[in-house]
């Protein structure tokens, strides 16, 4: 069970694209705080720009609809198609559950037989990529940081977030493409 | 001096909340407008606040991602769970084309065996509803617009719009629920 419950949430850190939040200042809430890389929940990040969406199916363990949001250092760079990103880039991905929507299916059955509509059901998780080349120089120069109900993950969690995004050295260790 | 630079700004905030996206006053653009509501795309739009994403599936005919981006006056309506939005809302609804992503897989495939990750892959179409009580009486209050490629789809096409949306009269004739 605890295994399951590792792999989870792995699947949604895999997945989860380049993510961080802001490195802290000030006195640190421990409990708000990822380990390893010190990160909280970047006040607004709900409000960034959207850069991309994805869906991401694990049979029998995960079934996701998923949006990457930056703030404004981020979707500039994105944007430019700059690699790397400059310090103060932010990227954000939530995730949701993916649920069939009964109520667009009825709407859809008329003009479109067969339509299925799928939406976004609960949160899963919210993710974070943080640039600080100096701050995270090991590690690519990102921090990153995983949350559930805004509770951080454990140390094993954020252990392997780098590793995972090391195939995408190239584009900086982030895997989503500005969607045009 | 101060007084004119003040008013500048202040034009350039009313010009860009009201007028930019929608009803067109002036020498219109007739290749560039919807028909029946006179709608043009609004600019900046691809920067709106994200409301909700989707999954569109019609067997044969369309396997699509979707996000659902709302201007200032939408994302706050949104948040506020208030009907009907006031004057000004405006939504835009981004549809590309769902696609398997070759290096994600690659990447979940030695943790999560038979992962599978989908991203955005070509733009299909962008809609847009503009919210004005008053010139749009009688569609509920909205405009209706859809462009592919920059191009206004036809007057058949927009002539279904609202009849589509009449089953979401109750939440103001959308179907997309702001996710949290």
């Amino acid at each position: 069970m605890k295994r399951i419950a590792f792999l989870l949430v792995a699947v949604a850190t895999v997945a989860g694209i380049v993510v961080s939040a802001a490195p802290t200042s000030g006195p640190a809430n421990e409990e708000a705080t990822a380990p390893i890389y010190g990160i909280t929940i970047p006040p607004g990040y709900r409000d960034w720009k959207l850069i991309a969406m994805d869906q991401l199916l694990v049979p029998g363990k995960a079934d996701q609809l998923r949006a990457q949001l930056g703030n404004d250092i981020a979707i500039k760079a994105f944007k430019e198609g700059k690699v790397p990103f400059p310090d103060g880039t932010m990227i954000a991905a939530i995730h949701w559950t993916r649920v069939p929507s009964e109520d667009n299916d009825k709407v859809l059955a008329g003009p479109f037989p067969g339509a299925q509509s799928f939406v976004v059901g609960s949160p899963v998780n919210v993710q974070f990529m943080v640039e600080d080349s100096e701050k995270y120089a090991a590690t690519g120069g990102w921090g990153f940081a995983d949350f559930t109900d805004g509770k951080p993950g454990d140390k094993a969690l954020h252990e392997i977030c780098f590793a995972c995004h090391t195939p995408a050295k190239d584009r900086d260790y982030g895997f989503t493409h500005y969607a045009p």
